[in-house]
């Protein structure tokens, strides 16, 4: 039977080291998602990969200046933490201004979409459960409902 | 029947707004324990209070200049992530340096404690179940135990 390889390359149990830079020593930095192409300039770091008593993922997320995750929405909740800059995030209708430990709620089925609009990067902690649905994208019907809030679509990048 | 009031003050469901010293715009400042005398200049404030969906507590604890957690140990697993300042941290036998954005994982049934021990507080974020056995404190015999290590034994505080 083959070994499954964890995403996660920590290897000390108990600490996983900082570096400088918003990386963290023998934390691989992925791509955000593997596959798709409604994102751009997004990285991911599992900074824990969950345990039996704790069955969450703890990750790092940085956008770089200019760029932004997946709109989409899901039935998993999760929340997050800027730790890095500044930048915007849509919850629902609303367009956010998110910055240093604010945190976000993102409650289910809810569209959203966070954005590097400040010319720098934006990075968050995301806890959200190990066990979750897939994300949905929009479909047409979802993008004009979206677009029928000026705000809203000004914000979004599809 | 009485309604439960929960610790967490936080209002608007999407985001709690941090403020420039580490408190956050509607949650408590909360003391770290009710009760006991084994812990030191210690705030607890509740970032989120779980959700079905994601059953954990997300907090962030503050230890002042001086001060320290409790050394204790418990079945749950927990997680944690420094984001003020530098200190200290027991967590079995392993003295650790900690400093910025550093994540510790205190794993089952481990002894730990953390110490603000550089002059200045520590602020660290820390995740666990909101199912969660009550922590242990050391007996004589566990005492005894840990300063058999003539470095845990400097420094632990009880």
């Amino acid at each position: 039977m083959a070994t499954e390889q964890s995403e996660a390359g920590t290897t000390d149990p108990i600490i996983v080291r900082a570096r400088d830079d918003f990386r963290w020593e023998s934390v691989p930095v992925l791509a955000y998602k593997e596959t798709g192409r409604h994102f751009r300039n997004i990285t991911r770091q599992i900074l824990f990969d969950g345990d039996p008593a704790l069955p969450v993922q703890w990750r790092y997320f940085e956008i770089a200046d200019g760029g932004h995750s997946t709109l989409e929405r899901h039935d998993h909740l999760h929340v997050v933490m800027i730790i890095r800059g500044v930048g915007q995030a849509l919850v629902g209708d609303r367009v956010l201004d998110v910055g240093l430990h604010d945190v976000v709620r993102i409650p289910a089925m809810t569209w959203h979409q966070f954005r590097a609009t400040a010319g720098a990067p934006l990075g968050f902690l995301c806890v959200v459960h190990i066990e979750r649905d897939r994300p949905i994208l929009p479909d047409d019907a979802a993008i004009a409902e979206l677009r029928a809030n000026p705000r809203v679509a000004e914000f979004i990048r599809l």
